[in-house]
């Protein structure tokens, strides 16, 4: 197997962090590869907020039922949907291109050695209320979830095999 | 940068094949990779059917107005969305979840040496009827999109970087 396979396989969700910081230039280097993604005819229609600020973070942990790990996580991203960027490809399909782009991010995280957890906010209306106010969102951007990012507790956490053979069809159903 | 990291910001879409062979064990390794992606709480809402069928690649390529290429695909895979799987997640997060796993199969893709491109299907309803029918899904199950496969034709293609500063916020928008 090569080692790129092997990351993908390794990969999985971190809700436990030491406190250590991790660095805005790897911050910016995830968002970088969350860019990567690919998008409906290429509209690219995503945004993406970095938090480092240790108030909002502690404040989006107390009010976002399924992030409390904000609390010891050192930064978080929130990957936002721009459904208003094209009036026919953005608004179809701008969940799965920003779905895409946090998988990239979720490798990322990985490949650098942190780790972090996908917590879903759309299409949660009360979750997106908070969001948006939390971060100053415009009205038209639509936070799709948030993803706390830090120094594992746990180093000796493994990714579980979830391979399933009845979920392959070969050919037809 | 780390190799992880290159291969993130290197894979990009291939449309042209030079229709040599995708090997069985590639596809199921890709597909595996597939079902390594995160899912909300772990429901793992998705199936995947594998098509190395010539006639069905191409009846497909003359009614799928964007995949086309899959004339000259050497294999396709149609990842698939089971929102009965659980009655709360999986009917809120399967296009989420379905769409990282997509993610992940074009990374392994990538990997492999291999090119892919993603062809949306749902939530096109005379799409999703077309790959219905052709591979025999039930009607509970919901094609996300058809992700052609071969061998990439032109091998000096490469990924265009989309990085664009005005799409990071720091802490607030």
């Amino acid at each position: 197997m090569n080692s790129f396979l092997d990351l993908l396989f390794t990969r999985h969700s971190v809700r436990e962090f030491t406190g250590e910081p991790v660095s805005e230039e790897d911050l910016e280097t995830i968002v970088r590869v969350g860019m990567a993604a690919p998008s409906a005819v290429n509209i690219q229609p995503w945004a993406f907020v970095i938090i480092t600020d240790r108030a909002e973070l502690d404040s989006l942990s107390a009010k976002l039922p399924y992030a409390k790990m904000l609390d010891k996580a050192s930064a978080a991203i929130v990957v936002c949907g721009n459904p208003e960027k094209d009036p026919q490809f953005a608004r179809k399909f701008w969940v799965v291109d920003c779905a895409a782009a946090t998988e990239n991010i979720l490798l990322a995280v990985h490949s650098l050695g942190y780790g972090a957890v996908w917590t879903a906010v759309y299409p949660e209306e009360k979750r997106i209320d908070i969001v948006r106010k939390a971060c100053g969102l415009p009205d038209t951007i639509i936070p799709l979830n948030v993803i706390p990012i830090g120094v594992p507790r746990n180093k000796d956490a493994r990714a579980v095999d979830k391979f399933k053979e009845e979920n392959i069809h070969w050919n037809t159903w």
